[in-house]
């Protein structure tokens, strides 16, 4: 095992995403363990650790290609935490999810701000 | 003719795209002008000139959205000049498309830098 | 705020969608009022208004459009409902749905149907 | 073989597609012939035969699911054609490619025009 | 009707999806019937019954294209079961969704092995 | 860097891709060289490396995706290769893109079997 990119990646998903992170990977124990791993090593260890952009912009760029993709609600939901978490506002999520009507049609848009409405109902719930 | 909404447009995607964005509405002039009114009044009269995030944060978004979307090369090129334009560095927009290999696959990531190869190639003729 | 195309827009909405759109709008009231109103305002203010295509005609190529991109079951089943409000059979409707089968493949006409019996079943509790 | 569903195919691909659809069965016979035979037996001899929608309304269908999947830019050109066989006006084509831009975004909707263009462009050259 | 397609149909539905495919067909059967004949007859008549491809090949393909299209869940888990009814091992199942991530994106594997878990999981409810 | 891997993926690329991938990854090396060398660990080191599923099925795994994608012709038309280099028959790769009309629809199908006719040409003008 890699030791140097899984720690790396487990850093930074902590530091991204929170709890909400782990339990993505601890999910994946019963199922496909070796998945859990790579999750942590390339996109975390790997990608985001990358020094040539800032973490809110990536955020950005993720809520945005989830938000396009359509069919990837649970990882939007994820991601919308994730935004907050490194220093996105909720006005701005909102704004990217709006803009994405642009590109990837009303029905994107709604259905990322009806993904939007429930972290944000969630986060209330905590606090 | 709403004609706030596209003065404010034509002159925002005067300042995004330069003059690729007014190729395009000039494109539509002989197949669907109200189309091309449509492109400057929504796009960049109503979203891009809203205040809540700025213009290279919503660049970032749109060309990790168009990288998602995977068909719209001709878009995503102009995407990328555009965030170029309003301040990202050549090295963020090979970032955004890098990460983009984590949601959408290799394949969308590798074709988005295929078409920044030709973005970043056409910059180098001109100057 | 620009009263001519949201008023039309809203008259335009009412008319397809009955309460449908509406509860769609108000529900953006506590995420993103705007979006509600460019709702209102692009799509049925602007879009659904031009008179060269008439209203069945275009629920007809939004049915196949939502039923193609097979992540937009919720507005798909709005507009299933809308395309009956304005003059579609149910029966165009499947006709439509299933056609799709060709070009999208089965899994999308199967979901696309699901949705149809949902919206039909609810029309039938109604009566 | 079942020669009534391709007889009944074939009959159908002339009257909706004229020489484009024969020209796509023939380009076929080099590499699956037997696929060219299915897309007369299934998408022709079931499909479009069928009686329950009129084929104006099934090319309407076909065009708004084309320009929403966005890969698809010969077969969107073929039915494009097709459409203005069947009795759509070109108008009306360029009417469905617009509202396109509501559910698939801009870049899909730009992607139509831009094979509208080609396929009206084409017709002016043989009149 | 052609028998002869659709009872070849119906026996290789039996042998792929077990009573899985036929509560498909049987579902249809209230809302648009001859969907599920179709769905027998070129699918399972024509496509599955060819001779150049084996079963377990042929559901390999299957489950890497729904995981791939991210909004077919539904079918996905048919074929996840499928495929083991003509020979996949459960292993082979989470390998091909694993490799997915490299060609649709993490998002697409992550919610095809949530799918496959459902199935793993009913297939031990029953033994 | 990590040797291990990538040299494992080097020795993957060469045995699936032949020239072809190393090929892409020099490509990479003016635009994006990190991007060339995660090519090589993540999907070729980590995923192709791994035990539990026959290089063969993978290719038709891949292929479907890619095939089902849609946007992605120029890697469909490097695994159509590939599936060849690791024993797939050129008949068995027409199978699984004409199955594939079922799953995303003819448009995806057809573009799947011009890509492979261009593979299958360029093979021949080799020998």
């Amino acid at each position: 095992m890699d030791n140097t990119r899984f720690d790396k990646g487990m850093a930074m998903l902590a530091k991204i995403d929170g709890i909400g992170g782990q339990e993505v990977v601890n999910c994946l124990e019963g199922i496909a363990p070796d998945f859990g791993r790579y999750l942590v090593e390339f996109p975390f260890g790997d990608i985001y650790s990358r020094p040539g952009l800032d973490l809110k912009s990536r955020e950005i760029a993720t809520v945005a290609a989830l938000t396009a993709l359509g069919y990837a609600r649970p990882q939007l939901k994820v991601h919308i935490a994730a935004a907050l978490n490194v220093g996105c506002k909720k006005e701005e999520v909102i704004e990217i999810i709006i803009q994405l009507a642009v590109y990837a049609g009303f029905p994107a848009a709604l259905n990322g701000l009806s993904a939007a409405r429930e972290v944000f109902g969630n986060l209330q719930d905590i606090s």
